[in-house]
């Protein structure tokens, strides 16, 4: 049915969401738009949020503004007046999830977040779905285009990382501050948010998430020897009543499907007791790609569909069960135990994610460029 | 809501479809299977179809039979009831697919194929809910698991078909007549179903398809010498109010993610015009992943869903539209133009897919070990 809708930002992606809807998708009309004041440039746009939330008749607001408060208290105010809310802002629902989700529980309203995770890729739909047949067992994923591309183009083209960046970031593949991407923090919040609907958690921000800031090419010909190389990945685990999630490189055999994707796409993975392993593979970013999620959410919306968010299990955190191997290339001393596997390269063996985290700050207190990855398999 | 169904069948996708009920889903009732009088054994079974027909409060019917003429007499039947229908059953969907929408249409009643493409992959309803906002305007995929197992055993292994077969038929991946799933006849069920879900038409049957039968360890060692491999896949392509199909061996570069497809999975591809190019990975048969496809579409029936398949578009079949080069190798004569590639390979350059198939079947009267497979890129 008919439903009029507001955009919270008019960058890449509302803009994305603006096109589709006039080009695609008749019946749903955007009826205001929300910017500074200094973007204000048609009667669309309006600068003054309550004067937006007072619209006639609306029913649904995109937010698509980033940040972390002000978008909290916006989407807050929509749905305690009953306005569902479509949301590409992963950073808002991974800091308040439970919070967010409970507000539109109580007044009724809805709160779509299919665009916070893998772009384009129907990932949060998929899980969801998944989860109303088996429990999922475990989920992984390369959920960063930036650092996939940048990886990608290293391994293709022998280069440094530093000019593989400057070449993403003329791209507009990567932001002028590259940190959120390199460092794993964006993968962090996709990764609260994924852990917290396949495991039905309100998910711990005790997650430990470092980056790939210091791969280099001389890293990934030392792997691509022995028929390996370096992803950054997203893992959560769950079992026994008990869950796991971390974000870190991790080495990979070259002949699997993650070592395979290219360029700036993402790739989701879930396991489940009947279904068994699914991947999804897309655009994770870009304007049409997340455009085209947000815009999903906004059809299901008119369709009547309710998201129900079950965040309130009592499976707890237990880091151990991602406990595996680390390659670690570090001139700052390890422990005696810890063996040269590869020339230049030491294994710290059997170390859950967030003792791995703390050894790797330590080491980087001491050689910025340590580099080290997950083993999670018996590859070295 | 509460919903009383019958399973038509009682063999490997039935009995999945009957446990993931029991196991997980409270609210959706087996009340009558349909099997042979020699497998009557509860009062659960009947072998009298209009008897199951009639069971009092009934508003599903899995039909899991396999075959085409009976399955098809069962599907109006209970259409015209106004019972729905959830099959898994590809060969009578691609046979009838036309005829069996519109009863459903006709009736009210729901017809549901999930299970027909891909196994446990969620490919009919993602494809479904791409094209309601974007055309789609070509899809590709891996959608046999035995041939993809075989290939990957004999990569892997470096063994010869004939004893991959074996091992296969061993483990149940392969039936014990292969010939549906080596000669491409399984895929081109599937690619039927899925052009015409993709395209919006009613897709031809002259759709060409030939399978692997003829891949020997030399052919992928060869192509493997040159970073290539092959693989059985389904190809689909819309342009301009034109649409194309085919199913046939295709060489790809072993850096791609179908070339990593493992085992007896499946990888189904999309590309749409705002969201790209997505991918959907899984396992493609068996009990379990099919028979959970199976109850996703009956908790989508029990929800009110209706799906609504427009097979009318005056789109048309226009072959060209796959015109690639093809690799050979056969000791029957080819044209003097059709230049050595590598060696023992030659190259036949610009053939359309229904031309092509002509030219294999020509060159298997002479050489019944031929071996012809698609290059879609500029690969040799």
């Amino acid at each position: 049915m008919p439903m009029n809708i507001a955009l919270l930002g008019y960058g890449t992606v509302a803009r994305g969401v603006h096109r589709i809807l006039e080009e695609r998708v008749p019946d749903i009309h955007v009826a205001r738009v929300f910017c500074l004041p200094q973007e204000v440039d048609s009667e669309l746009k309006t600068s003054d949020f309550q004067e937006l939330l007072d619209t006639p008749g609306l029913s649904a607001l995109v937010e698509a503004m980033g940040g972390i408060e002000f978008p909290r208290q916006c989407i807050l105010a929509a749905l305690e007046r009953g306005i569902s809310v479509v949301t590409s802002n992963k950073a808002v629902v991974a800091a308040h999830f439970a919070e967010l989700a409970a507000a539109a529980e109580k007044s009724g309203a809805s709160l779509m977040i299919e665009a916070t995770v893998g772009g384009g890729i129907p990932w949060i739909h998929n899980l969801e779905r998944v989860a109303r047949i088996d429990e999922v067992s475990s989920f992984s994923g390369i959920l960063n285009g930036t650092t996939n591309f940048i990886i990608s183009q290293m391994r293709r083209n022998g280069a440094e990382f530093g000019a593989v960046l400057a070449e993403a970031q003329r791209l507009g593949y990567a932001e002028a501050d590259p940190s959120a991407d390199i460092d794993g923090i964006d993968v962090w919040n996709k990764t609260i948010i994924t852990a917290s609907l396949a495991f039905g958690v309100d998910a711990t921000h005790e997650i430990p998430a470092w980056g790939i800031r210091s791969v280099t090419k001389g890293d990934l010909e030392a792997l691509d020897a022995k028929a390996l190389t370096v992803k950054l990945m997203a893992r959560g685990v769950r079992e026994a009543g008990r869950y796991a999630a971390c974000v870190t490189p991790v080495i990979l055999r070259n002949s699997t499907m993650e070592a395979n994707v290219p360029d700036n796409y993402n790739i989701a993975s879930l396991t489940g007791e009947t279904i068994g392993t699914l991947k999804f593979y897309g655009q994770g970013a870009g304007g049409d790609p997340t455009g085209n999620a947000v815009v999903q959410d906004l059809i299901e919306l008119s369709q009547g569909y309710r998201p129900q968010y079950h965040l309130g299990s009592d499976v707890v955190w237990e880091p151990r069960l991602l406990t595996s191997d680390w390659l670690v290339r570090s001139s700052a001393p390890l422990r005696a135990s810890d063996r040269e596997v590869v020339p230049g390269y030491k294994a710290i063996r059997a170390v859950d994610p967030v003792e791995a985290h703390a050894i790797y700050q330590r080491l980087l207190a001491d050689d910025p460029d340590t580099f080290m990855a997950a083993v999670p398999q018996d590859l070295i």
